[in-house]
C-alpha cells in the first residue's frame, strides 16, 4: 500500500495524464480545463493568467506543456502556499 | 472542498512539516526518517543513498534541507516515475 506521500505523487501524475490524454502534453485548452477544475476561481482573478502561465511553461514555444512544465507550475504554487503557511503559523504562535 | 490536486499539494506540504517540525528544515536524521517511512525500502538499495540525496539537496552545505530542496527531491522522483509510466503505457499499447 502506498504511503500518503507516494499517493500524493501518484495524484500529480494521474492529473497530468487525465488532461493531457494520449498526446502526452497539455495544449492551452487542456491547461484551461485543468486550472478551471483543479484550482477553481484561479483564472478568474486575472484575464491574462492563462496566457502568462502558458508563456512560462511552454519553453519550446510550441504550444505544448509537458510533465516537467506541469510540475514547475505545481512547484511554484506549492512553494507560494508553503511560504504563506509558514508565515501564518509563525504569526499565529506569536499571537499576531 | 479542495480538488484532488489541491489535496495532493497539501499532503506534500504537511509531510515536509511533519518531519521538519518547528525548526522548518530537514536535518539528515529527519530526511532519513521521512525516506524510511514515506518511501519504504528506497534507502536500503544503496548504503550511500541518504548521503547522496543530502548532498544534492543541501545546497548551502549547512546540513539543512528546506521546503524547496524537499520539493526538488519529489520533482526528481515523480518525473522519473512518470517517464517509467509513459514508457510502460506505450509498450503496453504496442504489445511489447
Amino acid at each position: 500500500m502506498p504511503s500518503q506521500l507516494e499517493h500524493a505523487m501518484e495524484t500529480l501524475m494521474f492529473t497530468f495524464h487525465k488532461y493531457a490524454g494520449d498526446k502526452n502534453y497539455l495544449a492551452k485548452d487542456d491547461l484551461r480545463a485543468l486550472m478551471d477544475k483543479e484550482f477553481p476561481g484561479f483564472l478568474e482573478r486575472d484575464p491574462m493568467a492563462l496566457d502568462k502561465i502558458m508563456k512560462d511553461l511552454d519553453q519550446c514555444r510550441d504550444g505544448r506543456v509537458g510533465f516537467q512544465g506541469f510540475f514547475s507550475l505545481l512547484a511554484g504554487l506549492t512553494i507560494a502556499c508553503n511560504d504563506y503557511f509558514v508565515v501564518g503559523y509563525a504569526e499565529h504562535y506569536r499571537g499576531l
